[in-house]
C-alpha cells in the first residue's frame, strides 16, 4: 500500500543545550508526540541563539518537510531571538499580536503589569495565531499550518502540544512492538538483516545493552501496517527460538 | 584579544531519537567534554539512519567546522551504517582495520569467536585510526584529525572521549558563572540585555523557573576571558541589588 507518509523537523535554538548546561528533553518529547499524531519526526537541529543559523536550519528544513516546529527562545530577554529570525526566514515583519497582549495584559495584572520586556512575548510573525498555554503567560505561536514555535522549557512545550492534539494532518502513525533476549546482537545480525528484507516496510532496529553482568538486546519492529509488525515478530521470534535463544514479546 | 575559535559539529545518528524511543544523552555529554578541551560545539544535528542524509549532513558540518564528530550506528547489525556513510562522505574505499580486527579477535576469543558480522565493527574509512574502547571489542573511529566516530552507547561514548582528551587542539575553554535570584526575567530584562553590551565577548543566558510556587531565573555569564567574566558578574549583581533584588553567586 503506497501511503502519504508526513514528516516534521525540529529546531532546537539554544545555547544552552550546545554548552551542555542543559539536557535537551523537547526532541524525545516531541517525536513521541508526532507519532500519535501519524507524522514522523525526519531530522532536527540544534543550532545556537544567532540569527543566521536558525534562518538557515529553519528554511532549509521546512522546505523538505511538512511541519517545522522550533523549541526555545521564546521569552522576554535579549537572548530570546526566535520569533525575529522566524519572521526573517518567512520574509515577514514582526507585529504584536493583540490577543497575545490580551493574554499577557491579564496574566501580569497581578503581577506587576505588562512592561515594555513582557510585551516582547506578544510578538509573532506577521499573520501567526496563538498556541494556548496553560502554564504561563506567553503563548507559542503558529504560522499557517506550517510553522510551531514551543518553548523551551520542556513542561511548557508539553502544554503546548497538548493544545496542538488532533489539529495536524497526519498519516498511519508508526506502529512498533519490541522482542528481547539475552543474546549478543552480533550472534544474531545476518539472522536480523535477513528478517527485516523478507517483510517489507518494516524497519527492525538493534538497541544492545549491558546488564546484570550479560549481554543483550531488544529489537524493535517498526511498520505503519499492524499486521506486517506483528507478521515480522512471529518469524523473528521463530528464527530465534529455532536458533536456541530465548526471546521476550515485549522486550526485556 | 582577538583569538581563534575552535568549533566542533555534532550528528547524532540514530532512528531511536528521532522515534522517542531514546532519550538523546550524547549531546550534552560532548558539548562539556569539547568545553573542557576548548573547542565549542557549535551545531547538532540528529539523523536517521540513512545514508544520503548521513552524507549530507557530515558534508556540510566537516567543511565550517574544525572538527566532526558522530554518535551511534558502528554496532554489528544491518541498521549499523555509519561506517559506510562517512567512507561514502569522505570518497574513500571501507577497508577492514588490522588493528581493529585483532582487538575483535582477541575479545571474542571467550565469547564464541569472531564471526562475520562482528568483523563489520573492524571496517573503517581508509586511512582510518582507532579510538580505544575499554568497554566493549568495538572501538571507535577517526579519520586523521577531523571526524570522530563514536558509539551511540552514552558510557561507550564517554570512554572513548575519555581516550581522546588532550588529544585536540583547541583555545581557551568557555568560562561560565551563574547567578541566580527570586526575580522574574521580564522584570530585568532591559538590565541583563544592557549589562552583556557593556562587556565585550560576554554572553549573558537567561534560564527562568518555577520551583516551590515561586518564579526565578539563573543567568550564566559566559566568556574566554575570566577576568571580563568576573566584571560582569560584579555589574550585574550590583545592578541586580540596585533594583532591589536579593540575588546568590553561584546560582539557585
Amino acid at each position: 500500500m503506497d501511503e502519504r507518509i508526513w514528516t516534521a523537523a525540529l529546531v532546537v535554538i539554544g545555547d544552552e543545550i550546545l554548552s551542555g548546561r542543559t539536557q535537551d528533553r523537547n526532541i524525545a518529547q516531541l517525536a513521541t508526540w508526532l507519532n500519535a499524531q501519524g507524522i514522523r519526526l525526519a531530522e532536527v537541529r540544534v543550532v545556537p541563539d544567532v540569527q543566521a543559523a536558525i534562518v538557515e536550519a529553519v528554511n532549509t528544513l521546512r522546505a523538505r518537510n511538512d511541519y517545522l516546529f522550533t523549541t526555545g527562545g521564546i521569552g522576554p530577554t535579549h537572548d530570546d531571538i526566535t520569533v525575529d529570525a522566524i519572521a526573517a526566514a518567512l520574509g515577514v515583519p514582526v507585529v504584536i499580536h493583540p490577543q497575545a497582549r490580551a493574554v499577557l495584559d491579564d496574566y501580569y495584572q497581578t503581577r506587576g503589569g505588562l512592561t515594555d520586556a513582557r510585551l516582547r512575548m506578544a510578538r509573532v510573525p506577521e499573520g501567526a495565531d496563538l498556541i494556548p498555554n496553560r502554564m504561563s503567560g506567553a503563548p507559542g505561536i503558529r504560522v499557517g499550518n506550517e510553522v510551531f514555535i514551543l518553548a523551551g522549557v520542556p513542561h511548557i512545550a508539553a502544554q503546548m502540544l497538548d493544545a496542538l492534539t488532533g489539529q495536524l494532518e497526519g498519516g498511519r502513525p508508526l506502529v512498533s512492538r519490541t522482542i528481547g533476549g539475552w543474546v549478543a546482537e552480533s550472534e544474531i545480525a545476518d539472522l536480523l538483516g535477513r528478517t527485516e528484507r523478507a517483510h517489507e516496510g518494516v524497519s527492525i532496529g538493534s538497541y544492545p545493552f549491558f546488564r546484570e553482568g550479560r549481554v543483550g538486546a531488544n529489537f524493535v519492529v517498526r511498520a505503519t501496517d499492524p499486521a506486517v509488525v506483528d507478521a515480522c515478530v512471529a518469524d523473528l521470534m521463530a528464527a530465534l527460538a529455532a536458533a536456541g535463544y530465548e526471546v521476550v514479546d515485549g522486550g526485556i
